[in-house]
């Protein structure tokens, strides 16, 4: 097959394809083989002692091998960023981006495999063949709704901590940013009426974990408006909702069904108008968190409500899973932990909240993602959940 | 499940656990994030012009990810040294290990890839589903026959290098050493009658290329001796050989066929004794390949030839695939090819040969591991049989 030549690089962007030279990762030994003598400890004879300690004692593993300590990044590429289904090899740059994040900020090493199939099934399969060298699998950029079978049945089937970062990582952090954002405005957990436009694997997550710390009033929506019961269109996944948000039955697109609502989050890649925000109640909490276009401009929206963030790092609030994942994995991994519990996501929201409760500000109510105190108490607060099996939702 | 705690190490064995404190291997980023401005280039916003263009342009993603530099070490913990089917977990050290020789000989990047399953068709489903994420495949200690067919159909419906080091490593390796020894001894390869005990995976590897390099008196044995046609025991990868090895229908134990043959190649595990060496042609060529006891000891085998290699590092003439993979892989990176070759192949024996070539002596036939003239000698052999098509068997 013939490919045509690709055209010469924006030189405004060279920077960023110069960062990419050849990817951004590689794999180093920890000591250098320096001779022989070295040669016959990591290789033959040597290493079968090894071999042969971890098969009579396979708890040994851990001690012994970099896979229970290494976590797998694993995409089918069919929902990479807002650039949706580019497939395996577009989506690489994004994978080995995170193996960069996991290292970089919690010190976790971590392996990009993108994966040549989107049926559900075989993805199922292949991590499951390949489950034995690595300790935990973040799943990433995998289309709803299948990434929540596919994560469903990874839990079930694995017995390493397996998490969809699409759906948990972000969950987190708008948990996080919204116990704060809330306590600015003098709002209680029971009080919010949330609108959260974007019925895919975040915004499902979002209303779970929200709905898990205590918020009742919760209306999803999609492109074709509120997920409520008069429709005939809903996927089995959007029909569940129905059980416990929008138990009002409202109807209506999502600008329609914004007024008088406490809170809109945005994860969708639609736009909101400035009618419709003002037309919340007063003082909104507003997350339009899209990227790169935020669903309204913060400038505007702020025009209304106090408290404003995006998923851009170029204005405050920034909502980055950079500040939960690292820390999520490193603390399960620390714990010996076989899975990620709600106990223990909820334990990592609250940390990353607390870690700025004294500096908290309209414009500050999230870390940075380089504070340097955000992994450690993440870690902490995920590993103690693991081995309590207990997480106190913080209301303060 | 509750698992033995295992017991103290003995301490002449530390210093081989300690080099592999929770693994040899870590994933690195080749330059760190200092900043949000590097945050911004190695992940979201920067890093969706570098997906779309290798979206846009597919051959992009060899220059802007590691995968395509980077080579899966895959195995099922099958067949691991001479310790036998110990599974993905216990196989790990090795695998680490081979990882730790790919980069610390050859600069590649690798990654171990232990597989939780030992069935052909989910081996070859799930290699296929992860190929993206690497730039070519070296299949390791998978048991025979399984591993013929897992190469086999690898090769066939992957569009990158695939490798069975086992088997081609090793006949790589035993092709040049045969070479050398062969112009030592004053023979010719049409003259050599040749007995290889062992009629696995490295065995059968070395019969064909041996054959394919002009040697046309091969007898392969297995646990009940010679592969002849009278046997009704005979597996259909064994019946295969009977086309083209053993055309005298010889029967009888390995040691009972060895009577006049110029050459013993043990790939067995099996002991064969001084008097069966002493049966053979005057002067034979000795190479005595098991790990860690070698089919006759070395010392005993030089009273008959004066060529004698074994598979250990404490003797002349180690036969070791470092000799030859890294170079191989790299080879094949650096030329862009699809496959591993029959020409690929030859060439890198017969570099490997050529290396020491002016210092050749009974107790030099190869190259030393650590020599820095090898893997730059198999890399430009390999790439230029891939380019012109062509390796030349270079008899001398």
């Amino acid at each position: 097959m013939k490919y045509p030549e690709p055209p010469p690089i924006d030189p405004a962007l060279q920077p960023i394809f110069d960062a990419h030279d050849e990817g951004k990762i590689s794999v180093e030994l920890k000591e250098p083989i320096a001779g022989r003598e070295d040669l016959s400890k990591v290789y033959t004879p040597g290493v079968a002692e090894v071999c042969t300690r971890i098969y009579d004692y396979p708890t040994e593993k851990r001690k012994y091998t970099a896979a229970p300590h290494t976590v797998a990044v694993v995409s089918d590429g069919t929902a990479v960023l807002g650039l949706g289904d580019i497939g395996p090899d577009a989506a690489l740059p994004v994978m080995e981006g995170k193996a960069c994040l996991f290292k970089q900020f919690a010190g976790i090493d971590s392996y990009p495999i993108v994966l040549n199939t989107k049926d559900v099934d075989e993805i199922i399969e292949t991590v499951k063949a390949i489950a034995p060298s690595f300790g935990g699998i973040n799943l990433e950029d995998i289309s709803a709704p299948r990434c929540f079978e596919i994560e469903d049945r990874l839990k079930e089937e694995l017995d390493i901590p397996v998490m969809h970062d699409d759906q948990h990582g972000t969950a987190i952090v708008v948990t996080a940013a919204l116990r704060n954002a809330r306590m600015l405005s003098g709002r209680k957990d029971g009080e919010l009426r949330i609108v959260i436009a974007g019925a895919g694997a975040s915004g499902i997550a979002c209303a779970k974990m929200l709905y898990s710390t205590g918020v009742r009033d919760i209306i999803l929506t999609d492109s074709k408006g509120a997920i409520d019961p008069s429709r005939h269109d809903l996927t089995p996944v959007k029909q569940q909702l129905l059980s416990w948000t929008n138990q009002e039955g409202v109807r209506g697109s999502t600008e329609e069904i914004l007024a008088g609502k406490d809170c809109f989050i945005g994860l969708s890649g639609a736009t909101v108008s400035e009618e419709a925000i003002a037309s919340m109640n007063h003082d909104p909490i507003i997350f339009a968190l899209s990227n790169p276009t935020p669903e309204i401009h913060p400038e505007i929206a702020r025009k209304y409500a106090t408290v404003v963030a995006t998923g851009r790092s170029d204005f405050p609030n920034q909502i980055n899973n950079v500040l939960a994942f690292p820390g999520i994995f490193r603390g399960a991994f620390q714990a010996g932990a076989t899975q990620i519990t709600e106990e223990m996501k909820i334990a990592a929201a609250v940390a990353i909240a607390d870690v700025v409760l004294d500096e908290m500000s309209t414009e500050k109510i999230l870390p940075e993602p380089f504070d340097e105190r955000v992994i450690p108490a993440v870690t902490e607060a995920v590993k103690n959940a693991w081995l309590t099996g207990d997480a106190e939702w913080v209301i303060r």
